[in-house]
């Protein structure tokens, strides 16, 4: 039985701003990561939630990533947004390119921002549903330190690499959001069990041969399994183009770990493409999509990717989370 | 053993036009088509070239397809254009639309091309392609009559919906090109083995109750099974909202059969989006596709989605394709 203390989302984001200042990132830089650290508590993604905070703070003092780092943004073309992250957080860099890139897409009827420079920039849909919210399609793509191997091989070359879709919606709430890995689980769950001791399902990871394994250990040692075989690679190698090769930013295969101290900055990417669908589809958009989400929704048991955060989103707004005891341990040692 | 007959790729493309224009096709509709037939027997999808020409004209003649349409383009926003395909052929309309998306994307960094009242577009990968040889990072999607259910129900939403991106490399040569479905096998592999009378895998189709079979007939009546399961589903959504939502074309639940002569114009949709990488990227972009490509070449047995077609496509320039004689026989009777 886990200890938990139930906390508002203000708590939350305040709790993981402090905590971060203290460890010596710019309130500049704080902010929107401890937003975005109570939106993903919110949704259910404890994982990647106020977990994550102690990691940051202890990245911000070895020198991972960059705590004071002012990212720096062009345009070179009408359409395109480039953000420099300066090895800061990508959350800031995000930020700052997404003050352009909402009205910028409107103007233009698309537009892409490529950040290079960059960090694990969390759950990759926090950033997309905020698209959506502005009322844009929004499309975004985040690389990571190679896991995954080609097809016919046994040495990772790609990330478990996200891609992350959201759809504009009524009331500012996306109609659909698709936040999913190339991988068929998520390498936490890996190690996880590694932690626990505990076998792996045939299916999740590959030994460094190429071949199933049940050892957690083995697998970490090996490879992650691409979700549907080779499809998995393509959307690996597909998101590794738009985040790494699109954005000059550092390919899975050079970059540093995003978990422990070792190796500097990962400098790895995002790409981001925001659509205003009232030029494209020209007003049929919102009936397309209802139809679409009816047609889903309308079949007992069935349902959309994102409709668990959403109704976890909506129960947290009032009632608050309720969070492992031993983080807030961990993150109230760095206010000490 | 099947009885086959060498023909040049000019002689391919000039047969598809004759039947083509035979079946009531303009000359200009009929062009881009058949410049497609030969580029795809080239890459060795024999199951999407020259024996779809017969279906194409059949199309032609029920009224399925208009051989005569002329579509309508607009630039509604400095990024987007949008073509009416006027339930003609979608070749015509792509082709009508990429001679302004790829200098728009130059200009702007970044275009889109949403195309709605279309047709099935062919082999995807053949269109991408096109953007990539213009030295911009092409992605295209377009969607299909309904035949994958959503997770958790048993009854098709969305159809198996293929994505592509192409990536350009050196010489109008891809360095990479991912064309894939959201489904795990195409349904033609399934509707062969029932005509053969043949079991299939478990993992290919579910019944109507969204349970795996290994009966051909009893999956064509359920659903396609996805790639990787919910995720395949996320695939098909995303394409889904891309090539319909995002363009007014119909969605796959509404749009009438690819196959057969009932129920009228199918009215799918296809989207791309063109991109500089030199704006994007600033330089680094042919490094960063060199060095993934050569991670994944260097390794023994390991190979790039499009591989197999790049090579067989080189093959066929100089050597032709081997031909079905039977199929050759169904586009003669056209002829006479």
């Amino acid at each position: 039985m886990i200890e938990t203390k139930n906390l508002s989302l203000a708590e939350i984001e305040d709790l993981s701003f402090r905590a971060l200042v203290a460890a010596g990132t710019s309130e500049e830089n704080a902010r929107p990561l401890a937003v975005a650290t109570a939106q993903t508590e919110a949704d259910g993604v404890a994982s990647h939630g106020l977990a994550y905070i102690p990691i940051y703070c202890e990245h911000v003092q070895c020198g991972k990533v960059d705590g004071q780092a002012k990212p720096v943004m062009s345009t070179p073309r009408p359409g395109v947004i480039k953000v420099d992250a300066a090895t800061g957080f990508a959350h800031a860099a995000i930020d700052l390119g997404f003050d352009s890139l909402i009205p910028l897409a409107r103007e233009q009827g698309i537009a892409a921002l490529a950040i290079d420079n960059s960090y694990n920039c969390g759950v990759l849909g926090c950033h997309t549903y905020r698209l959506a919210q502005a009322g844009l399609l929004g499309i975004g793509f985040t690389n990571a330190p190679a896991s995954i191997a080609p097809s016919g091989g046994s040495k990772p070359v790609v990330g478990t690499n996200p891609f992350s879709i959201a759809a504009p919606g009524e009331d500012g709430q996306p109609a659909l959001l698709i936040d999913q890995s190339a991988s068929t689980i998520a390498k936490s769950e890996v190690m996880k069990h590694a932690r626990e001791g505990k076998a792996i399902p045939v299916g999740w990871a590959l030994d460094s041969d190429g071949n199933p394994t049940t050892d957690p250990n083995v697998g970490l040692k090996g490879s992650m399994a691409p979700s549907g075989g080779y499809k998995g690679v393509g959307i690996a190698l597909f998101t590794e183009i738009m985040a790494a090769a699109m954005t000059g930013a550092t390919l899975g295969i050079d970059a540093s770990p995003f978990s422990g101290t070792a190796g500097g900055p990962p400098k790895t990417g995002q790409f981001f493409i925001a659509i205003d669908p009232g030029q494209t589809a020209q007003g049929a958009f919102a009936a397309r999509m209802s139809d679409l989400v009816g047609a889903i929704h309308d079949q007992d048991g069935a349902h959309l990717p994102g409709d668990g955060r959403q109704s976890k989103r909506r129960k947290s707004a009032d009632h608050g989370v309720d969070v492992n005891v031993a983080t807030l341990e961990r993150i109230n040692a760095i206010l000490l």
